[in-house]
């Protein structure tokens, strides 16, 4: 395998043979023989040209392989994990996971950081005095077994080349590559050693696929790696046009995830959990129609038994549990900063994007990978799109460690809104399932 | 300038602004703020999204101002140069440069090595005892003003930008793109401070652009760098569907300049040197009209000048000039090779690749940059496309150190011969002119 004839064969148009992908990823990832600036040059010509699905297959194939895949012979039931490609509000696995779990699934979790507007799944979880996400693989593959869920954070051992391909991708404009996400997203998910994957694919203003037809794409693109290498693989597609729930921000997420499960999440928030989990019991066979399975899960959160998987979960992990049941131990931020209504009407527009943003201007999110987070700021909405809203209303509340922050920060939620004086139709959450 | 902003904006079709292109070629010179895998994505993205008029002409005066641009305010005459994209028995700039310089036009050339089937102009001029192709560029300039002409290397000095991105584009698959490819050439010419350029634009199946269109795209983009960079800029496109000339090999091919400019060289070469040079002419303000400049140039090949001028310029660069008198005294091989026609018919195709590849085998050509080139080495046609044979003629003489060279490569030779039963009609060697 040389480096410069795989570059010269795919600018061209060509298709990549699977030893030669093999060795292309084994040789970068081992730094031998395959260099920084060759594989820049092909993932440029990736970015031009495109991979078919058995080119996606063999090059996820060998990135998932470049690290440690786990096995779970000790687990005899069905391996689900659920992959959300991300948006504002997303406090999805927080629920889910437990919830999953509580119906018997077995949800190994591995998770990212992320550059996102707020932080990733790992650092609202870290929200939680003393809860760790980096447990040794054993120690996670132990608690999976045991308890049917464990969240942690990637490791060096699983898929180190997607590490490495990310950074490069990362300062060379080579993300927004629907064969490279796809393949990422798929090489660290399918070492976690699945019998089945959901996807969330989201689209809109806060997402990483704005359009429709292109998250669409990338869909498709994941199922097709899902069928190249055997694992099952659905995905739904969800709006990401407004936040997700109300709160927006890490400690202040960890708070709706933990009252969903308590029963009292917001009805957006709580329709993508349910609609995932079924999806998910599904894959398992545990129940195969989706609105006994929606059914199924609604009665694990009204029983309880959802909670109490979550408590084990923290526990296990290292949580201070009693933060469950008085979530005022949760860190809280001294500030707060009221987002009043400037005019009265139907609020038409609340931009995702924007408010996600916003947070991050309050701290809730990182600019650069070595940034720290503040976990008690964010932002909750008290308005969502639709409401109607009279002038001076309450429509968010700031919160950071810094008064200074909020004035800009306001300013800045405002520009995301959109009131006007007509009512407005609601917008489908769940647009679409492909599988 | 971040380099990420670039690579994107052109990886989306944008148009890269002045002063970022200035930032970015400055940058990676000198190896501050612009990575090598960064300059090779971009590199992969021009490849597929080209540059405009604008961006080109930017481009590569930013990659002629990263060294020393010569001047010449001692020189009152017009400073006039030819670049050829290279091509199986080009040995043009060897007669070319005496032989312009005796009309009066002066003649700056810088000139490659590559890593051609035979070496490049200096390596040839090389294959005269004593001649240095190494001179400091102040006594270059000198040269160039008192003779009128001199040839040497490319040196450090000279667009060191080049020379840095010829290096990666060579390893990253982005060599064989035009608007690289003018830049690069574009911009070492330029700095030899000229006021006109004619461009020999090879086409065929020697040639760098096997097809017509693509060379016809090349002559176009180099033109319109000049124009772009206020250099006047004429293009001939010629053929190189054979060797040019009977000679290929280092000092064989010398041996075929100086006979040219004897009076005695095949008429195919002198037809491309004499039209080049009268291009040359023409751009000097010298004589307007290409007959008269046919004209005036053949007469100072019959008078001697021509002739005379190489002798100053082999001497005035350390050259044994005693070599012009008998070109015994030029190496020689001890060895040589008949290859012998197979069948009787005419000469369909005698593939200028493949008698390049049997001059390479031979050892007159390079395969890597640190390869010594073996000055005897090569091959002499006795026939070419269209002459009539019978079987067991002579068509070509080899010449190498090695005995065992010689089945092989006369194996080889063989394999781009056709030899048909029909009479065959000329071809055009001058296929066109863009100005």
């Amino acid at each position: 395998m040389q480096p410069y004839d795989l570059i010269f064969n795919k600018r061209n148009g060509g298709t990549l043979q699977p030893e030669e992908i093999e060795a292309l990823i084994a040789g970068y990832t081992q730094g031998e023989g395959v260099t920084d600036y060759q594989m820049a040059a092909l993932l440029m010509a990736i970015y031009f040209r495109g991979m078919n699905e058995d080119e996606l297959g063999h090059w996820t194939r060998a990135m998932l392989h470049s690290g440690v895949v786990l096995e779970h012979p000790e687990i005899a039931g069905a391996k689900i994990d659920k992959h959300s490609t991300g948006g504002v509000g997303d406090k999805v696995s927080l629920s889910l996971a437990p919830l999953v779990a509580a119906a018997g699934v077995y949800v190994p979790m591995i998770s990212g950081r992320g550059l996102g507007h707020t932080g990733g799944t790992l650092d609202k979880l870290e929200s939680i005095p003393g809860f760790r996400t980096d447990l040794p693989i054993e120690r996670f593959k132990a608690q999976v077994a045991e308890l049917g869920c464990a969240i942690i954070g990637q490791t060096g051992e699983i898929a180190p080349a997607d590490k490495k391909l990310y950074a490069l991708r990362d300062v060379t404009a080579t993300v927004d590559c629907i064969p490279l996400i796809a393949s990422s997203i798929m090489s660290k998910k399918l070492a976690e050693g699945l019998d089945g994957l959901v996807l969330d694919v989201k689209t809109g203003r806060g997402a990483f696929m704005t359009e429709l037809d292109q998250a669409r794409q990338l869909a498709e693109t994941l199922i097709a790696i899902g069928r190249a290498t055997g694992v099952e693989t659905v995905a739904r597609i969800t709006a990401m046009d407004q936040p997700l729930g109300r709160a927006v921000g890490n400690a202040l997420e960890v708070v709706e995830a933990i009252e969903t499960l308590r029963g009292k999440g917001p009805d957006d928030f709580l329709d993508v959990v349910l609609t995932l989990s079924a999806e998910m019991l599904r894959l398992a066979g545990v129940e195969r129609d989706h609105q006994a399975a929606l059914e199924l899960l609604q009665g694990l959160i009204d029983s309880g038994a959802a909670f109490g998987k979550l408590r084990e979960m923290v526990s296990a992990q290292g949580g201070d549990e009693s933060v469950l049941d008085d979530l005022e131990r949760l860190p809280r931020a001294k500030e707060s900063f009221d987002v009043l209504a400037p005019e009265s009407g139907f609020i038409h527009v609340l931009d995702a994007l924007v408010v996600g943003r916003t947070a991050r201007m309050l701290g809730a999110g990182r600019k650069a990978i070595t940034d720290a987070i503040d976990p008690v700021a964010g932002l909750v909405l008290e308005r969502k799109r639709g409401d109607g809203v009279d002038k001076g209303d309450r429509i968010a509340i700031l919160y950071a460690r810094d008064h200074s922050l909020f004035e800009p920060a306001a300013h800045r939620f405002l520009s995301g809104l959109v009131i006007g004086e007509a009512p407005i139709g609601e917008q489908p959450l769940l647009i679409d399932r492909i599988a």
